[in-house]
């Protein structure tokens, strides 16, 4: 029979104090495996409490396995004690989060990011404030598998105008970023399935390729586009292009190139493209590209872009527009899946885009961009790297190439240029390591994040480093 | 030499009038490939406009790839004709996104939702508001790949009270649903391992498991939880588990089991266990469980717990907690990966943790659930199902089983219950189809989403297909 002493009931309540005791002493050995507790009333007239209060503790230990009862016998106590783990080992390190700038760097022709006070964070505030207040019944709501129907109207609509993409809703799915995006795509048409990514490219496309275990194929670029002689002989299945602007070359596809890419497609039934347009909104002069979707009549293309790149880092909603096709196996396989995207943000987001406010942005931005590259062509031409640069595919989007009269490595300049605060990254560190011709000396100089008040003196470092490791610039000269 | 005539500009830029008629004569054939364009100065004077008109025109052209240029030769009509596909098929259907809930149904024992109302809008709306007027730095970046510190940190203190975890930031990963999380899990830990899965379970999981092409093992379960002689057997490397509560069965991991899980994983260094801790904060009555997470010395359980289900299904936030020695692997391997939650919900989120709101929050839910189950229970005892039916595993979370005196089959049961307008669901639905035993006759009563006011009218309808479908009532009583 227990032999416990209580504390007041004002510290803690009887039943805690009893189901502690007991626990003790089965942690401790006390009471052994198969050992029978006493009688609930038994227990309750010895030790001076009432009989809900012994009910209680035994409740309790049942519930986390301490003890078992069986029907009209009673309550005994599990087989535990030798369950339990050795002492404790010492605990191994956390490695903490790395930190997403380097904060080192005065200036960066590197950063592929936005400059947070260009968003228009007032409009978009009032849009959530109006949103909470007169559509609290449809944010309250789980957002449907593949979005919410108003935002995918507001894209549809979007896409026509400025893409020339004749698509309906059903056609569209948002997701929580691009990358998310791919993953449903990979699952959609196959994880077996091999995937082109372009060489030279953004490296993380490979990696989200690689790290989800499926084959990716480094397939060259030229002056058009993508090779399709290479992509064909490559074997791959799906192609992952950005038509409108490859990155890093600048590359805009070729209308022919287009026509050759869709009719590659066309070949098999298991031949896809990814039309990744992640910034065809910024095209700086010129015409806009229709999208390579547009031109698609085979049901080929699955045309992907962001809102994140074009609105906000703080935006985490992207969408991708499926062919006709492809949307009934969409929802029959991965219909299952819940919104990765909260109603409230879809909503806010519907909202900006049908009162014209995405579009006012995007022409806003665009200005903005062209003054920013404007100004930083025209401090490269007034330095002395006029004498030792060449520029190109400056017209598409938020970035251009430098091609370097130099004799200096690319990894001797990287480095002397952050010595000197200043972030580069060359072609060259787009390719794979084991490509044939990596083409050295030509700068992808980004801009999206270069403010215009540090154009001047981020040139005049970048021009430092060029001269200074250039012992042939007389020469060249 | 060119012959067309424009219209006014005024209507139409005069460079645009003249790049479509160059485009239309390309597309039609007129203008074959090779051919090469005259050049500027001679068709300005030619057509009576300015140079500058027809260099924007051939440099419209040129960027959509319908002509070439070569260096001191001029403007040549791209290899085009040749690669426009043939006459347009008839577009495919489009498949629409299927409904997300059948309106069919008066009445649900089945939904695994939550009442919108019960979610406290004007608190969050107004921490949104404060978030917007005080945070505008904070949520214009991008948020780090685990997510915002200061979302992590709350998190850090509300598993520690909650659920006895000791944790530090960087062992918090923050993802948009627990459904993302596993994904990452998978990349994580491997995707050519096995992953046990509990049956009967929620079929989702397998689901999910399947779609991105890793294998699943169906482990059963018993009456302490899952059954660590099959999990051995079945050969998988991480065990996919909900010690608090499983679902649909309803049981409690015990603490033996608990700890017979936790030595499996140790055997090997490929092991681990997923905690899937989805509705441990509604445990109705006795003492909350601690995480099996707070068992763990070896390092080898990751938690997942979401806020879908806990605070409202507009918010796509969930997290896991990884082992320490695991941190490292996450931030190399997948640290690449941008985060799938805005900063502005991450920091509203924050904010209402730490505030106190989720706490009260979850009190005031427990107390709801509480008298939404009292109530239920009550209206099933005072019908003719008390005969019929007895309940189990009430105590932990939004369901409990009703195991019914019957001779009819679940299905039958099933489908008089939806002609009757309300939607239930057998344990039977919850296993394989090739499990050996499958238990019949038991519900898995869902109250989550079962109004107060619907209760008498719900259990009436219940209670006429039990006892109108069971040809044997007069003998069973």
């Amino acid at each position: 029979m227990f032999t416990y002493s209580f504390e007041s009931k004002e510290t803690k309540s009887l039943y805690l104090q009893l189901y502690a005791f007991i626990k003790a002493d089965i942690l401790g050995g006390r009471l052994q495996a198969g050992a029978r507790l006493p009688s609930k009333r038994a227990a309750a007239k010895n030790l001076g409490v009432s009989v809900i209060t012994v009910e209680n503790a035994y409740a309790a230990l049942q519930s986390e396995g301490y003890v078992y009862s069986l029907p009209k016998k009673g309550y005994y106590v599990s087989e535990i004690a030798a369950l339990f783990p050795a002492a404790a080992k010492p605990l191994p390190a956390v490695q903490e989060a790395p930190r997403e700038t380097d904060p080192a760097y005065r200036y960066s022709f590197a950063a592929n990011g936005i400059i947070p006070e260009n968003f228009p964070f007032s409009i978009w505030a009032r849009l959530m404030r109006e949103t909470l207040n007169t559509a609290r019944a449809e944010v309250s709501a789980a957002p449907p598998s593949g979005g919410l129907t108003i935002l995918k109207e507001a894209i549809c609509a979007h896409v026509k105008q400025f893409r020339g993409m004749e698509v309906t809703p059903a056609q569209v799915i948002i997701g929580a970023g691009t990358e998310y995006l791919y993953s449903l795509i990979i699952q959609l048409l196959g994880g077996e399935k091999t995937y082109a990514v372009p060489n030279p490219g953004y490296a993380k496309l490979a990696r989200i390729y690689e790290s989800v275990g499926v084959k990716c194929a480094y397939v060259s670029e030229d002056a058009q586009g993508m090779d399709i002689a290479s992509l064909a002989h490559s074997g791959a299945h799906i192609a992952h292009v950005s038509p409108a602007h490859h990155f890093p070359s600048g590359t805009v596809m070729s209308i022919s190139r287009r026509h050759e890419l869709l009719n590659w497609a066309a070949q098999s039934e298991e031949r896809y493209i990814i039309e990744d347009d992640y910034d065809s909104e910024f095209r700086l002069s010129g015409r806009p590209l229709p999208a390579l979707q547009s031109l698609d009549s085979a049901g080929k293309v699955i045309y992907v872009n962001t809102f994140t790149k074009s609105l906000s880092p703080t935006i985490r909603i992207s969408y991708m527009v499926l062919p006709r096709a492809l949307t009934g196996r969409f929802y029959e396989r991965l219909g299952f899946y819940s919104s990765t995207v909260s109603s409230f943000e879809q909503y806010t987001l519907a909202q900006f885009i049908r009162r014209g406010y995405f579009e006012k942005h995007i022409n806003r931005m665009r200005n903005y961009y062209r003054k920013i590259r404007n100004c930083l062509l025209e401090a490269i031409q007034s330095s002395a790297l006029a004498a030792l640069a060449r520029v190109s595919e400056e017209e598409a989007g938020l970035h251009f190439l430098l091609h370097l009269r130099t004799d200096a490595a690319d990894a001797d300049l990287k480095q002397q240029a952050a010595l000197a605060g200043t972030e580069i990254r060359f072609l060259s560190e787009y390719y794979r390591h084991t490509s044939p011709a990596i083409p050295a000396h030509i700068l992808v100089v980004n801009y999206s994040t270069l403010r215009m008040e540090d154009i001047p003196a981020a040139v005049k470092a970048l021009e430092k480093v060029i001269c200074e490791s250039n012992s042939n610039l007389a020469e060249l000269n």
